[in-house]
């Protein structure tokens, strides 16, 4: 049987969880998982649906033009319909760190990501092995100071090749150009090793050694123009002792990052977030 | 304005949503969240909804009558309604442990339960002052092997005269008769010290110290007549090591037993539980 | 049989630890535990011990001569030596917010904190009858822009009139003056309801809600002239979603800060917390 | 400089830390970290030491010696003395499930793991592209019922030609035999999924997801003929609801499982455990 998500915003009124059931209902579909959210504050309403469709017949290109016409207009409705066996494609950059790019890899390789991985970009050539021994292409972009235009296009060129729909920088060490930034919107992810909004900018695990904190964390976001402050996806943390050292801290903040940064993957992979100003609403 | 929650469970079927949140719409309410489950090994489908009713004349009594009728009945439903600010009625049963009353009797005074504590029954005299300190009737009950059932009649005697609603043993070390059992179905919460379902029975922090367990835990689950075996609510753990003494275990343990029961509690009193077969489901 | 803890520090060198234990061993004293840190930064070298001393004539005065002029010259170390059955005394300073003194008082109730309280200070008279409940002076003392010099007089006052060891500020909403802060240097526990760095100042909760954070915190740490900026005795932290409101996180939040305050005030009546510059060294 | 590790255990009794703290001295070593335990039921004195030798001619061999005849005999200890640097060999062993070998391998290949892997054993082909990717020497040793001496026989070979120091069962889904396990006694650590002593046995998720848990874990052990009853070495838990299929316990599980193996790795590969009856005693 044919399973979609159905991903809804829009301003909070009534009626709309009547409405879309009764969608779902005319459809022959069989509601799985349901989940909304008000934002009081900003009154926005988001929805999310897995539905089953009964029929054999159902087409989804008539589904989400009956639901255009049927549900979205009145209801002035931001929305997305997937086919669940649909996979983002999904472009890895990195530098020099690999604990990220083996734990992604490895959970790929596994079956455990609901994506595909057409390409890894870096600013170096030092993983390239890693990235032939799961067997995946690998392109070195230089990205210094004197030659941002020349690889911001090189980037722009490949991931436009290769249909990339989303972005994940696992421990990339370079700044992503508002250019790309743009093409991208809300759909680059970032890991930060840090529990933000403690310890923005470089070396946090020196900071946090510094002021003695007792957990240290890391932070899955979105990349927005403004470092560090994209809508946050995904936090966890472990407790440390005086003990511990900087790079001890900066071992154990491995283990966190690999855990968020592929929880973010997964979360995004399956449809599950949207984002709503300067933070992110997720059905999980 | 009013706020109500809904509970609904049923043979799952189609349409369930549709039906319940067209309703809300006639009734002029305004949904504030609502969750569903379907459990899809016993086919049971789960739902609770908060609502502000908008139109200040509106009847409780009148909306359950039209509810029945309009959608209870055709779909076979199980539900209730409650009207949020009524506050169900906890009776305490307490031996000689204090730590739990004390955190109980804390949030109750701080107004974080939404529950009436109109009494607090134990089978010793010992934790009688801090009852009287927080103003709440203590009623000593003995309960031995040889005085069971008059010590049976006396609890049901109180919980019937003070209208209970449900029942929480904050570590009463006795037996629950099978008839208070029945009287109070699914409505007795216990706090057992261990992480079910490891180490049952008594002297769990022993057994666990014994083992060399890395971790233990705390378990609030519904009173049955199997011991230990009831739905579980709410469990928490921390980790412990070597280090710890059966005594320290024991220490550790008082924290967690709070937590987890008070948890249970404010779940029980924000009517968030349901109960199927063996298993709980929980809309948090 | 007696038993005694032994803090000690000094710049790190050769020798200590078996100039120590052997010095246990000739006071025939039997070690139950012993940490140490070395501070390779600062190297600075920390150690306690917990010892019996087996031999029932033992003089705690005359091994704290025997100490100093042993060993503690040589290495020049500072150091102290307490009996374990004395309790510090502790103040608790509230204003309005309740639920940490409930939860202070009823760990005390209940034995589990090893200290004496022998008197609360608030600058409000709204939680008197909390401490009436359990039996512990009260004393309303002012403290608006006002009155400050006066308020800090009266604080001042009580605190050498009750030989008070060490503060507790359970949410207390006002500065600590410098005088007060050089008087009870690293001697005042604050509980901050975020987890620092983040979200210094006011209203931490709203700000986390603001940012979209997917984890909460809060952390206790002594009191500087240099706000929320003092060494950090210990943190925890609770998962959050999307969905909380900040009256929902300052409700979860309450549940952290308990936890947390309960815990820092543990390890000092233990004495297991150095101060090293802006950090502590806790021996748990 | 070169860095050793000293462990100890034997009857406690006065005076082994002045003793061998004074031995450090002597032999010009530089204690880095101390640690010890009293196990006051059985009796027994643990400790374990990290030092420089900051004499550049200091030789283990002698430093061994002189151990064993200063302090050793009189204390009746048993201890080991090892070279920091040299990296015990580890032999994996797998079937199918491939998520716990990316895990261990990727953190091999990135540095995180003080081991050597010579060598995986596996009783299915499935997961040997795998161990080429990461170019270890991968041995198809079929063990079914009716092979199992031959199989045995065929393990017992490779370890001894490979020089190996302990196995680790990633999933390893076949019985050890007795006589394996008597000649690597405490040194096969297997992950079961579960927090054990809960749900021992086959499909501990299943069984989980039947009791309605509200957490799941999953536990390092080393293994005995006494299956699942092993001294336990590392255990972590996740929170589940109700909404989790036994499928989706499976999944997070994984993760689990993951986390909890390389972590019981790392402690082994660093020589932080002691084993005393059915517990151990963990230097972290």
């Amino acid at each position: 049987m044919q399973q979609i998500t159905i991903l809804i915003h829009c301003a909070d009124q009534k009626g709309i969880i009547a409405a879309v059931t009764d969608f779902i209902l005319k459809i022959e579909g069989n509601i799985i998982y349901i989940d909304q959210h008000v934002d009081r504050e900003q009154n926005v309403f988001f929805m999310r649906l897995e539905c089953e469709l009964t029929n054999k017949n159902s087409n989804l290109v008539a589904i989400k033009n009956v639901f255009q016409i049927a549900i979205a207009t009145s209801f002035n409705m931001s929305w997305e319909i997937y086919a669940k066996e649909q996979k983002p494609k999904m472009a890895l950059f990195v530098s020099k760190y690999d604990h990220c790019l083996f734990d992604i890899l490895g959970r790929y390789s596994a079956g455990e990501l609901n994506v595909e991985i057409p390409l890894i970009i870096s600013n170096h050539e030092d993983l390239k092995p890693i990235a032939e021994r799961f067997g995946i292409p690998f392109f070195y972009v230089p990205f210094t100071r004197d030659n941002k235009e020349e690889g911001e296009k090189r980037q722009i060129e490949l991931l436009q090749k290769y249909e990339i729909t989303f972005i994940v920088l696992a421990r990339y060490m370079q700044i992503i150009t508002p250019k790309l930034i743009s093409l991208y919107e809300n759909k680059i992810i970032n890991i930060h090793h840090s529990f933000l909004p403690g310890f923005k900018g470089a070396k946090p695990y020196h900071q946090a050694h510094e002021r003695g904190v007792k957990i240290i964390g890391a932070t899955a976001h979105f990349v927005t123009s403004d470092l560090d402050e994209g809508p946050i996806i995904e936090q966890d943390v472990a407790h440390v002792t005086h003990a511990s050292t900087p790079e001890e801290l900066i071992a154990l903040g491995r283990d966190i990052e690999r855990r968020v940064l592929a929880k973010a993957v997964k979360l995004y992979a399956e449809d599950r977030i949207f984002i709503v100003g300067k933070r992110t609403v997720i059905f999980n």
